[in-house]
């Protein structure tokens, strides 16, 4: 079975700095692709960006994950969900991609998509409360 | 009452990025600091950046939003909870700093810590069970 894909869509560097912050920590990663809605960008400009990236991957098992549920990533990127072989998540955060590299190679891609959403629900911690403050 | 001040530490460019992706839909936003743990530097080094960064705004109410519970930027910045006039929130993704700057006027500090971890946690769709895929 091939490795997941996984493609950051995000407003500006956002996907970049993630894929950046997982590196630092599990080390280089392959297959991992960031496609950036740069400041003043208009939705055109990034669908074809993102196009471009996806049809390097088309047929391939892929996970996209989206900075924000709703804005532009969202609205181009959201529709990917309806290929066989997409899965889509927002709210992306670093705990997610951290769990989908170190992962990736052990579920079904929906499996994985689930799992991933549930990762990044459980790493959401106030910490005040936990320690009794 | 003065304006809630947010600190986003995270490994590398992570909490830069976030504020860039934040300003790009909310609009300029004040009192927004980064503190980034750099490839290769050292736990004391990012303690230091950390302590210079909070001497400014000593005594200010504070929300330091952390990219994950564990490794250095949270080790070294989880303690400031301890300060009365200070909580932390682990976990960081757009959608909780978004809520941040647009709320932080609205609530307790201790509130809006409660808040911006429900709202992180909502934030985390998995789109294809969504659409009953």
């Amino acid at each position: 079975m091939a490795m997941v894909n996984i493609v950051l869509v995000s407003h500006g560097e956002l996907g970049d700095a993630l894929i950046q912050a997982a590196e630092m920590i599990a080390g280089p990663a392959e297959r991992l692709f960031s496609v950036p809605l740069l400041p003043g960008e208009s939705p055109e400009s990034f669908g074809e960006k993102l196009d471009a990236a996806l049809r390097e991957i088309a047929g391939e098992e892929t996970l996209v994950l989206i900075d924000l549920f709703g804005g532009t990533p969202y609205n181009v990127a959201a529709r990917q969900v309806l290929k066989e072989n997409v899965e889509c998540v927002t709210g992306a955060n670093l705990p997610m991609l951290l769990e989908l590299v170190m992962s990736r190679d052990d579920a079904t891609l929906a499996e994985l998509a689930e799992d991933i959403a549930q990762a990044g629900r459980e790493s959401v911690k106030n910490l005040g409360p936990t320690l009794c403050k």
